[in-house]
C-alpha cells in the first residue's frame, strides 16, 4: 500500500533524478529546479498515480508520465505568471521576478520540452495512447489561457463561455493525469474514458472552489489577500453568478464597484455585501458539489479495486474541503 | 522527381492544412499563421524531404515530421525575438510588436506543443526514433539560446564556446531534421547518423555563414543593415577571431570600439578595417568551408542513391553561395 506521503516521494525522487540544480547552462535549470521545489502539492501526479493504483499494484510505468504532467503544469505556472504580471508565487518571488522574463520564457520552453521528453519514454504499446492526450491537453491548456486573457477586457462573460474556459485552462490537464494513470496501467478503453471524465469535473470543482476560497476561505490559510480576485476585477464565478442573478440596479453597483478607483478594503466589502445578498457563495458552492459528485459518480463506474476506489474518493474529498 | 518548388509546396500545403486561420481562440492562433505565411525559406523541412528522398520515392511519412521541424524552428524565432528584443522579423513587425508579449509567448508555446503533435503522428515503427532525435534537440536549442544570451555578458567568448553554442542554437535543428527525413525512410541507422553528422556541419557552415554576410554580403540582398552583428556588439565568428589574432594594441582598439559610444557608420567601418587587416573574412570562409566540405563527405559516405545525393550537393551548394 502507497501513503499519500509515499506518492509524493515516488514523484520528488523521479523530479530529483532528473538533476536539474547540476544542469548546464545554470541560467537555464536553476530557475526549474526553483519552481518545481517550492512546496507545490503534486495534485496531478498524485492524482495520475492513484489513478494508475485503482487497476494494478504496479505503479512503474506511470511515474514518469506523472512528472511529466507535473513539469507540464509548472511550465504553464511559469509563463502564466510573466503574462498575468503575478510577482508571487506560494509565497516566494515568481520565476520572472527573482531572475527576469527572458529566464521565465527560457526556462518554461525548456520545461515543455522535459515533460514530452519524459512522456516520450513509456513502453511502445502505450506510448501512442499517452502522446494523444497528453499532446491533445498541453493545446487546450494554452488555448483556455488565452480565453482567460481575453476575458481581461470583456465585460459581458457568460458562465457557460467562463465554464468552457476552466475547464481548457485547468479540468483538462487533471483529467489528463488521471487518463494517463489508467493508460499506464493499461485498463481498457471505458476506464481510461471514465477517469478522464472524471478528471474533467474533479477540475471544474477544485477551479469553483478556488474561486470561492478567494473570498470566503480563511485568509491565513489559503495564503493569499482576501478578495484578491475581487480587487483585480478577475471574472470568477462569484462575480459572473452575481451578474446574472442581480437586478439592473445591483448590476449597476457590481459594476460601478468594479470600474472606479476604490479603497481596496472598501471595495472587497461592499462586493462582499452584494454577494452575500445574493447567496452567490452558496449557490457557487452548489455548482461545485455538482460537478465534485459527477465526479466521484464516474470514479465509481469504472471496472477497478473497490478499496482502491474508496481511498481515491477519501482523497479528493480532503482536498476539496481542504478550506471550506 | 520533385522539384525545390515541389518540396516547399508540400510542406506550405502540410502547414495550409492545420488550418491556423481558421482556429479558435483566433487570439492564439492568428499569429501562428502570421509567422509561418512570412516568407520563410522552409530550409529545415526541405532539407529533411530531400534526407528523405535519398532513401526512398515515397516521400509521405516525411511529410508531419518535416513540417513539425519548421514549426518549432519558428517557435524559436517567435520567442529569441521577445528575448533578444528584435522588433523586425524578415521585414515585418515581430509578433511581440504587431501584437505583444503575452500573445507572443503563448502563441510560441502553442506552436511547441503543435510541433511534438506533428511528430506524434508518425507510425509506431518510427515514432520512438523520432522522438529520441526531436526531444534532444528541442532542449539543446533552449540550452544553445541560453549561452548566447549568457555571451552578451561575457567579454571572453572563446572560439570553441562560440562553436558549441551555434551548435546547439542553430546546427542541432538542421541535423535533427536531416536525421529524420532518413529515419521516416527507414534508412539503418548508420546512414541516419552520417545524416545527423552532414546537417550538423551543415550548419555550422551556414551560422558562419551568416556571420561572414552581416559585414560581408550585398546589403541591399541580405535585408540587413550591414555590420548589424558590429553595431550590437554581438560575439560572431569576426569579433572573437579578430580578438584571438590581435596584438595587444589592436585588441585594445577593437575593445575601444565596442565600448565607446560612436557614430554608427564609423563604428562598422573601424571595426571592419581592423578585421581586414586581420584577413578574417578569408579566415571565416576557410572555417566555414571546412565544415561544408565535411558535410559533404558524410552525405556521400550514405548507402543511398547517387543521382539524388548529387541533387542534395546542388541544393546546400546553392544555399552556401547565395550571396558571397
Amino acid at each position: 500500500m502507497h501513503s499519500l506521503e509515499k506518492l509524493r516521494w515516488i514523484i520528488d525522487r523521479e523530479i530529483e533524478k532528473m538533476d536539474f540544480a547540476g544542469r548546464q547552462p545554470a541560467e537555464l535549470y536553476s530557475p526549474v529546479e526553483y519552481i518545481l521545489s517550492n512546496g507545490g502539492k503534486r495534485l496531478r501526479p498524485v492524482l495520475a498515480l492513484m489513478s494508475c493504483r485503482l487497476f494494478t499494484h504496479d505503479l512503474t510505468e506511470c511515474v514518469k508520465p506523472a512528472a511529466a504532467i507535473e513539469l507540464f503544469h509548472n511550465f504553464t505556472l511559469l509563463h502564466d505568471d510573466i503574462m498575468d504580471q503575478a510577482d508571487m508565487r506560494r509565497g516566494k518571488p515568481a520565476v520572472h521576478k527573482k531572475w527576469n522574463e527572458n529566464t521565465a520564457i527560457l526556462s518554461g520552453d525548456a520545461m515543455v520540452v522535459l515533460s514530452f521528453n519524459l512522456i516520450s519514454s513509456a513502453k511502445p504499446e502505450i506510448l501512442p495512447g499517452l502522446l494523444s492526450v497528453f499532446n491533445t491537453t498541453a493545446l487546450e491548456v494554452c488555448e483556455g489561457q488565452q480565453m482567460d486573457m481575453n476575458f481581461e477586457t470583456n465585460p459581458n462573460v457568460k458562465e457557460n463561455e467562463y465554464l468552457e474556459m476552466i475547464k481548457l485552462k485547468t479540468s483538462v490537464l487533471i483529467a489528463a493525469a488521471m487518463k494517463i494513470g489508467a493508460i499506464s496501467a493499461r485498463a481498457n478503453d471505458r476506464d481510461c474514458e471514465l477517469m478522464y471524465e472524471s478528471g474533467l469535473n474533479l477540475g471544474l470543482a477544485f477551479q469553483l472552489q478556488d474561486d470561492i476560497l478567494d473570498l470566503y476561505g480563511k485568509q491565513e490559510d489559503f495564503g493569499k489577500i482576501r478578495g484578491g480576485d475581487i480587487l483585480m476585477n478577475k471574472k470568477t464565478i462569484l462575480l459572473i453568478k452575481a451578474l446574472e442573478l442581480a437586478d439592473q440596479t445591483t448590476a449597476v453597483s457590481i459594476r460601478r464597484l468594479m470600474n472606479e478607483e476604490q479603497d481596496p478594503g472598501m471595495k472587497v466589502g461592499e462586493m462582499k455585501k452584494i454577494l452575500d445578498r445574493l447567496e452567490i457563495n452558496l449557490i457557487a458552492w452548489k455548482m461545485a458539489e455538482g460537478y465534485f459528485n459527477k465526479a466521484i459518480r464516474k470514479l465509481y463506474e469504472t471496472n477497478s479495486d473497490k478499496a482502491q476506489k474508496n481511498e481515491f474518493a477519501d482523497f479528493i474529498h480532503s482536498v476539496m474541503n481542504r478550506k471550506s
